[in-house]
């Protein structure tokens, strides 16, 4: 056992230094030091996974004889990890790494001239590997499952399916009914030293302090908990919105949940998230939940004022609230507000589910996403890049992560309705600038754990049941109700 | 030959990685994250050296066939580091690491208490493992030799110590005859806004640009070379006090070697700089010869006034040159001056050759610090802490690298007088802001060169003989007269 603990807590070592890597290559590396600086990651990366498959890793954990839970807990998740490795040869791994560079090529290539054509060979080489890693379990259920299952393990298709298409069936109805906000308050000019200092009270009220957190600029926002003692977020600053403070927020609880993990399992396989899906449902809860709730604007609006005193002036908290809870459908996923969201992802998670079975054929595809964009989100799709060429996620061959975006959302909902029973004054705490109480609650129930527990079984034990969209589509409901009343 | 070099790519990608690592603890990472931190580093040092010292390496050296001059010297420069590793057990490098922890702990309370009886007998630990580890090479001519090896392959401790004599013997009476100059300029407030702008525009003119270089702050100044596109500065602003100007001009050296090495050597072990010595030789002639020069001083003297118009506004460049040249012994080694630094090392030098022949022990070795301190340098050491206890180093166990120090101004003395027959206008040039000639000449003559040549060989090969303190000497000897003729 020790000996495995020595090998598991060696490879933890050689993940956070490749996300150290990965993290400095984004917010220190000087550009004439990209290639090299790939080299040191594709090393490091490499050793993480060589040391990890050892035969010695495979005899040791046979072996192994756990004196505690934890060590229990370490043994199951390492072969369960270990087992699904070494599954897959080597020769496809590297297959699939060239094959997504190439890809990624193509598809700025394709974004240039605006014209899908030009990236679906590549896409549809990653396709094919796909498939053939998929061919590795051929116990699976459908073969997407064990694309889903290296972002959630252990949830299947059919569950994942089922419980997007209910979210789909109810967000359809709820957007069509959608009051008109004007948000056109958002869409002004921030100067930047307002929204840094902005950012700064809010992170250090949500529970950001200098021993242990710090924040840089990065192109596209992200969260790196280096250590549980050391986590780094990123942020952009646009002149003209503000998606700084949204982003940070986002990001912070990313970070949160990894460093509220039980330091017991650090240097474990156990020391992270349970899954994509569980950790974007922190970040959304954070972005959404508080983020958008009255109780947070009440406390953050005087701040706001004092940052941007040309814009909130003469405003009110209610004026902003309303603003950042507007719902209108738009092309693009990333820009898309809180409730339509939701529909860019099932579009993409049916699409991609479709093109792995063969039910859908590549260059099939733009016209399929056109279709659905103007049956989901009732719009036109003028161009490739307006559709179906907009995310990076296939020409990486990332299959199977989509749908963990809008599982996030659903797991948030439930947490967030458990959450309302159990500290029912939050919204008041929010308004007194104390978010104590939901760190405290999310530590307790869901943080500590790390990935001792797979993603369904944590949902079935802190809210008692499966995966379940309803309480999300309730907690959107009542807050277009209240934007309406609002209104009048 | 491709798979050595592969092997030995990763190795230097892993050390590469560790010296971000290094970096970052330094300059980014939050406190709280320091043990883990720690761990992630102590991983990737020990898979650097357990990935080279590995038996397949030492076949695959065996089996070589070099198909060009690179290659022979990859070969040649591994097999030497190789067999050098695997003399030394590992339990013993353990123990050294384990028994250096222990002893900078001892060392930080001796300082405390300002009582080198609590650092003893850490002390005598350290050089008790250092006398095992030299005994690994029974071969070598003198029990230091094995020591300085790792910091200056190839060199004797007999030549390294002919030449220290020889500067000692020079530099003393240097020192007493030295004029008395008023540097009370030097010793007032300098704003940080002010420097952190000097900073800048010396550090532009000398070669740095935003696609290759970076410069933060840290606590000790250092320089990082994380691959050849990406070279690292650190520095510090103290208030009242011009270091953060020198301390940069120094750690541009180290890091323009590293930079200017022949990219064809990236991803070997012929990818650095020759040794320590020579290392230093680069950063101190860029903070001595041309830092402190007239040309330097000529074209700098503007952009100082802009930065602090109310220290220089009513002074001259030759005040301030001078200023910045003038000699007083004093106790403390990392603020002495130029001239008398290098007593201060010829003076360790000479103790810790003394305590590894045993011919010094280690209760001694107080009163022969404080007896050797009023021979050189005329000073009473009024208590440890100014004393025996100022150094990190011992306490470290690095015993053979202090010399180094002074060989570096030795060698530096040696290329300027080079450099002054090859480029007999470079203060001329200095004075209109041009320091590329001199980067040219260093690339040309040291830097492409990286480890291919061993240091003796570098030197011969550049001045055409082996180490000689009489040039640096020389320069010394004419810039303490050039300041005592300005003072007539």
């Amino acid at each position: 056992m020790d000996e495995l603990l020595r090998r598991l807590g060696e490879v933890y070592d050689l993940e956070r230094t490749a996300m150290l890597l990965a993290w400095d290559q984004e917010v220190c590396m000087s550009p004439a030091g990209a290639t090299e600086h790939g080299e040191l990651r594709a090393t490091i990366e490499r050793l993480a996974h060589e040391r990890f498959v050892d035969d010695r890793v495979g005899e040791l954990l046979g072996d192994a004889r756990p004196r505690d839970d934890i060590h229990a807990d370490t043994v199951r998740v390492a072969l369960r990890d270990f087992e699904k490795a070494r599954r897959v040869p080597s020769d496809l791994v590297a297959e699939m790494a060239r094959a997504g560079a190439a890809a990624r090529t193509a598809w700025m290539k394709a974004r240039e001239l605006n014209d899908f054509a030009v990236f679906a060979p590549a896409l549809a080489r990653n396709l094919e590997l796909r498939r053939a890693l998929s061919a590795c379990f051929p116990e699976a259920e459908h073969p997407y499952d064990p694309l889903l299952d290296d972002y959630e393990p252990g949830l299947r298709t059919a569950s994942a399916g089922a419980a997007l298409e209910r979210l789909r069936d109810g967000l359809v109805p709820l957007i069509a009914a959608a009051p008109e906000i004007d948000d056109s308050l958002l869409h002004r000019t921030y100067p930047q030293a307002g929204q840094r200092a902005l950012v700064h009270t809010v992170l250090d009220a949500l529970g950001v302090d200098d021993q242990a957190w710090r924040l840089d600029e990065a192109e596209h926002p992200f969260a790196a908990a280096v250590t549980v003692g050391d986590i780094r977020l990123t942020t952009r600053y646009h002149d003209d919105d503000l998606e700084s403070l949204f982003s940070c927020i986002h990001e912070f609880g990313h970070g949160l949940y990894e460093q509220q993990v039980d330091p017991a399992l650090a240097r474990t396989p156990l020391g992270n998230g349970a899954s994509s899906a569980w950790h974007e449902s922190q970040s959304r809860l954070w972005e959404n939940m508080v983020g958008r709730s009255p109780g947070f604007w009440r406390w953050c609006f005087p701040h706001a004022q004092a940052a941007f005193p040309e814009r909130f002036g003469d405003r009110t908290w209610q004026e902003v609230q309303r603003a950042v809870n507007a719902v209108r459908p738009s092309l693009i996923r990333v820009s898309a507000d809180e409730v339509t969201y939701g529909l860019h992802i099932v579009l993409r998670f049916e699409l991609e589910l479709a093109l792995i079975e063969g039910a859908l054929a590549v260059d099939d595809l733009p016209a399929a996403w056109n279709e659905r964009t103007q049956a989901y989100l009732g719009l036109d799709v003028p161009d490739d890049c307006h559709g179906v060429l907009q995310d990076v996620h296939w020409s990486e061959g990332l299959f199977g992560y989509f749908p963990t975006y809008a599982l996030g959302n659903i797991i948030a909902g439930q947490l967030w309705a458990r959450i309302a029973d159990d500290l029912p004054d939050i919204d008041e705490r929010f308004a007194e600038g104390d978010f104590a109480p939901l760190r405290v609650w999310l530590a307790q129930h869901v943080h500590r754990h790390g990935r001792r527990l797979m993603g369904e079984d944590l949902l079935e034990r802190v809210v008692g049941g499966p995966l379940d969209p309803t309480p999300y589509l309730g907690y959107l409901e009542g807050k277009l109700q209240a934007s309406a009343q609002l209104m009048t």
